[in-house]
């Protein structure tokens, strides 16, 4: 592994020169203008040629790097990607994912934010983009994927998630769909990835974030309340550190925005080096993949399957079919 | 406060001679019939006349009784009260309330389920009934009100959650309206009322349910992970005991359905006595509230501002916007 390190170079050099190792494996391209975290996306597109975002981007592009990992703006990130990189052939839109920690492991959750309107087909595409990832960074051969709804009943929910549902159902991919799943269904693990639409998987993963403090701070208030609590906690640190370790959310860091014709990674703006290594492991694992080979595989048994389905005006596989898949 | 006990009336009697208090002040209607937990919706309304949720909502619209309080299936007991109630004059959609514990007390959240979509008009509802709710029930004399949204800023997110923004931002009502706010928001106790549409709030609320089982767990199998561990928590038993006490779903338990012509409240199916006693007590501050006067004067002003608003084709408070007043 190498790395392009775009960004103000006395600086970037600083750091470099206490860790050799990383100084030996590692480039430095200096530029003087970053997009700070508060610019809106557009005013990022306008103005963001030349900064380090822009060129660690333009990077993949020009294959000098076979990703991008940025803790920048995630709007500017997304944008600037799908302005530079573009969309993946055959894909509409692109989506952020979540890696979630679970109890029994590791669930991908996506859009968590890239849209905030998902029709059936986007969140059929989610689906094969999330299973391709959750495969080449969480190791699942063949993944299980469920739609996020309010039930688990076929007539339950709107008519994007129903329509999703019947595509994915009768559809055979490299992965295997579950169905319906509901919130409690992410935390608990019942699948390995959780479709949903931008703005439903946003609001989930801001909720869960926001829980996780406030349980946090309960711990720590509880265990800090008086000697009794403090002893107990001192006696119990052993333990107490196992979970707090397991429950860190810097292990599962870094979120790929997919469906780009390239890799592009967001890392946490708050993440310490472990989290951002976290990040660095998932860019290196999508580039070491065939993720996207797996992607345009689906795609393709999506579309020649909707060939073969006769349409709802009953024509069957004829002319109107033909045009869908065309 | 007394009580009509609909249901097996051999069962109640046999639990009511344990109990004289609660005997004194009740009165037992029998029935055979009863609505199955996994009962739909439709089908419980085709055959639920006779049953003890039918007669105890039945009770409310007769003058009977001034709440119904069941721990039945849900969607049974929206569709028969919807049937028998009717919802209130102006509301077009009911929705579920669920009292959500935070870092601050208690936060109310709807639509949780009842819908699952739901326009700008009817955001607009649920936020005027969540703030008359959280006013009788949890004592706010003049509630913050927020809108669920993927970020704060004024052009974020869809049409529906933009156009009820704008409607709310420039009518005067009882509640002062925050603006948007985010998933983290909840547990964090940043306003009184957070307004969603149902399938984002049952989304959010299972995938909190799901996440607070997951971290009980977490503790529970830290602090029976060894010797040390266990003999900690025995230390630091009185504190976590609080914790527990603090965090106990049964202490928010009781979710009405708002927007019909009669108070009804759901408890949760596994709530135990005090969870039960919590939802009788939501139940009751709401019978003894003037919830539907401020509602029903919320609307008028709502209607009243409608009507004095520029019409969007530019011509004024004229005869469009009576129209839409009307």
């Amino acid at each position: 592994m190498r790395f392009l390190l775009h960004g103000d170079s006395a600086a970037i050099e600083a750091e470099l020169a206490k860790c050799p190792a990383a100084k030996a494996v590692s480039e430095v391209r200096h530029c003087d203008k970053a997009i700070g975290m508060d610019e809106k996306p557009a005013q990022a597109m306008r103005r963001g040629k030349g900064s380090s975002m822009w060129n660690a981007i333009e990077a993949v592009r020009e294959n000098q790097a076979q990703a991008c990992v940025s803790a920048g703006n995630t709007g500017a990130l997304m944008a600037i990607s799908k302005l530079i990189l573009r969309m993946g052939a055959e894909l509409e839109r692109p989506a952020i994912v979540a890696n979630w920690p679970t109890m029994k492991g590791v669930t991908t959750v996506l859009d968590v934010g890239a849209n905030v309107e998902s029709d059936a087909s986007q969140l059929v595409e989610f689906a094969i983009m999330g299973a391709a990832f959750h495969h080449a960074v969480h190791g699942a051969k063949r993944p299980t994927v469920g739609l996020l709804n309010v039930g688990s009943e076929d007539q339950k929910g709107h008519e994007e998630v129903r329509e999703a549902h019947a595509i994915l159902r009768e559809t055979t991919l490299d992965f295997d769909y579950h169905g319906f799943v509901e919130g409690n269904d992410i935390a608990h693990g019942t699948v390995d990835v959780v479709v949903t639409d931008g703005f439903t998987g946003n609001v989930a993963l801001k909720t869960a974030e926001g829980l996780a403090r406030f349980f946090s701070n309960e711990i720590k208030s509880t265990l800090t309340s008086g000697p009794l609590a403090m002893l107990g906690a001192l006696i119990a640190s052993g333990a107490l550190k196992k979970m707090r370790h397991r429950l860190d959310p810097s292990r599962v860091n870094g979120a790929p925005l997919l469906g780009l014709n390239g890799i592009v990674v967001k890392s946490h703006g708050g993440a310490d080096a472990s989290g951002f290594a976290s990040a660095l492991r998932v860019a290196t694992n999508l580039a070491r993949s065939d993720f996207r080979a797996e992607i345009d595989r689906n795609l393709k048994r999506l579309t020649a399957t909707a060939a073969m389905t006769p349409s709802e005006d009953g024509q069957g596989p004829g002319a109107d079919a033909q045009g869908a898949a065309g």
